[in-house]
């Protein structure tokens, strides 16, 4: 059985513990609701990864590129640069965290499937060590500012494998029907490759696939491999030179609930330094310098939210059955992913145990939607009162990074737990900041 | 067929217009995206709900709450107080907002399923109309706060009816397993309002009953309100006395496809009037006052979004057809309802006419997510190309309440158009404001 929580977290004297801190005295300090980042926790599992990918591949590592989207700030962005890893970006706005954090620019990769000209001068600008093109109106854009900078931009061409990898299933088809990257079957990648060639201010290091989020077997990892290595294959045959790399991406899925096995970094990186190497044979290829973009499988379950109870409803179901509603002060506004994607969550009691029978509850957020629930049927003491602190485990990825204003609720703060000590790294947003922007 | 635009847009010299502003010049003064409200439209029909409850209802007529929650900032409350009529926010946040904007206290309705001491305690401090009170323990903190202000608070009692609708379905049963409100069928309901009763510091006038969001059929409506009158009778069989009031609610619903037929104020109100006089008559009761609560219907079709296209890309699908993916340079982080409830809107390109054929096209956002579709199926014209802009009606409602900063996208504007004027009421947010939380 996978744990659900950061390696700070223990439960002892009646609760729940982050580095030595209990419930009741983050909730106390820092009010709720606040997500709570396990900064030890984050910088193992960081570290982890870039150890794996070297140790699997030795002189043929890349990077690790820590997926900002799935949670970034000024201060991770530090902690991501002091563990030596890189960062992938894939807006103008991750990249003024990035560039704010003094982020080395060479370590920051760009991606997106609708980067502007402004996005993408200030990247060159700055200086940044590759650029992920998407389609091919970004090649001439790419092309056009490294110019004016004087300027040769190295990119990657993100390409479509033809990998739908899901949670639970991967299918292998020729095409796939995503707005992302240039499709290998259509003949779209080639068109791209002699695209990205034409122009003398664009280096085309290699290619980049990227198949899908929160999966759980490995699989379709070596399926998309596969398919990017035999393309540099062609390549090589076709210009006499091999592409020096190749990003295998990201979406190695973590523990939401205590029965999902994550991928973790020393099953994940033997596995694809295997596949690579395999299929490098294959083609008769060197092997590539190859990079990975894990992102909820660091930050995710570094996190967990604290929320305190407000009101509790016992509903009488159809069937006779009881169901206990239990509100928490935050909700869809700082968890869109169970009304979004149908993701499953637990939760337990923090600031106390209890005894009580556990009875059938639903957790429920305070937002005016019959949708807003973060848990939607979990079993817990039936003494849960107005007041009891839940916190639900590994939201670190995609809370608080899509995190919502609705209802005119003020997003929640980020707190760091280091050896004992806590401090705010992202403040809570109050009443003068939701009426900021009214003119 | 119904119309998906504003009173206040035209389509004439070649490109749409809004209060005779084109769309080139929209974006060029405001940028893109930019929502952009026809402040004109948006009177229009909080004026048409308030004239219609009163020609259907006469002296019986409550008030129209305009549900905050669809979008609300300080400038478009003072619309609604201008218009005259009330305001239902369901949070502390959204009560900032009024507060900010003078709106009458009196006129303030209070909704929500976990309002915190805080809220309840502000809301009573500056006099608010009517709480609509959701749980027990709510009914004791009311009149906790009532007393410490030396006041008596008007209070509703939310109730289940047993009443699921949908927007195509509606299904009455015994019971409803939901957050809110208390069940009739269980016997909660009438606890309630013995507790209710139990306190001299709250005066319960009504009851309150909300069915459900964007339904397009009346027939639930009169359900609901039949269970609710039902217990009003109970009421004044068990006191004596007849209570005044009755909310029915909001969920009326527009059109966001041109095929939808929205329900308007002068249909609904007439048929709600005649239910209410019917099931009075059964259960041998005056009229109360009636209130209701459109938000939707007022601000969804006054708005709609202007994208700029950065970027085309065509992918060849499984079956050999075709599909133009169109980047724009919003998506889920301003819109989140296609991907959140499978909403569907329609585009049109608005700087240009075209006479290209038309595609088959998928209107896709600029974040890191295969799921940030805007509009998944639309023939559009073929010679869409980065530069044009697209607007997509009827996103007032839940699209700007409901954005998020995802991928450090800074959230757009909203911009108000009046007699050919055009100002910003809700003003863009910029890198500064991204990074202003962090600490």
């Amino acid at each position: 059985m996978a744990n659900v929580w950061s390696s700070g977290v223990t439960f002892h004297e009646n609760e729940l513990q982050l580095s030595g801190m209990p419930a009741h005295k983050l909730a106390r300090d820092f009010g709720t609701p606040t997500f709570f980042i396990d900064e030890v926790d984050f910088r193992e599992r960081a570290l982890a990864w870039g150890e794996a990918l070297n140790e699997s591949f030795g002189d043929r590592a890349g990077h690790v590129y820590y997926a900002g989207k799935a949670f970034v700030c000024v201060e991770v962005a530090k902690w991501i640069a002091e563990c030596g890893i890189g960062l992938d970006v894939c807006t103008g706005g991750e990249l003024a965290v990035a560039i704010a954090a003094n982020f080395p620019a060479s370590k920051i990769q760009v991606h997106g499937n609708n980067k502007s000209v402004a996005e993408i001068t200030k990247a060159i600008e700055i200086g940044v060590g590759t650029i992920v093109v998407d389609s091919l109106v970004e090649i001439s854009r790419v092309a056009e500012a490294a110019r004016k900078h004087g300027k040769v931009q190295a990119i990657l061409l993100r390409l479509t494998p033809g990998i739908e990898a899901h949670t639970h299933e991967s299918i292998a088809t020729a095409h796939e029907d995503v707005k992302f990257g240039f499709s290998i079957a259509s003949g779209a990648a080639w068109t791209a490759v002699l695209a990205a060639r034409s122009h003398p201010e664009i280096e085309l290091r290699g290619f980049h696939g990227h198949i899908g989020s929160q999966i759980l077997s490995m699989d379709a990892f070596a399926v998309s491999a596969d398919r990017l290595i035999e393309l540099m294959g062609k390549f090589r045959d076709e210009f006499g030179a091999q592409l020096p790399e190749l990003d295998l991406g990201g979406g190695y899925g973590i523990s939401y609930l205590p029965e999902d096995e994550p991928l973790l970094p020393q099953d994940v990186l033997p596995y694809l330094a295997n596949a690579v190497k395999t299929s490098c044979a294959t083609y008769g290829l060197d092997i590539p310098r190859i990079s990975i973009e894990p992102g909820r499988a660091i930050v995710g379950p570094a996190m967990f939210t604290l929320y305190e109870v407000g009101t509790t409803k016992n509903v009488v179901l159809e069937s006779g059955a009881n169901r206990n509603y239990i509100s928490i002060d935050g909700g869809m506004s700082d968890n869109i992913r169970p009304a979004l994607y149908g993701a499953e969550y637990i939760t337990v009691l923090a600031n106390r145990t209890s005894s009580a029978p556990l009875i059938a509850s639903r957790v429920v957020g305070k937002h005016c939607e019959t949708g807003d629930i973060i848990i939607r049927d979990i079993q817990l003491p039936a003494d849960i009162a107005p007041g009891d602190l839940l916190a639900v485990p590994a939201t670190g990825a995609y809370g608080r990074s899509m995190a919502s204003n609705y209802n005119h609720v003020p997003r929640p703060p980020v707190v760091a737990l280091l050896h004992g000590k806590a401090r705010v790294i992202l403040r809570r947003e109050t009443e003068a900041d939701l009426l900021g922007l009214d003119v």
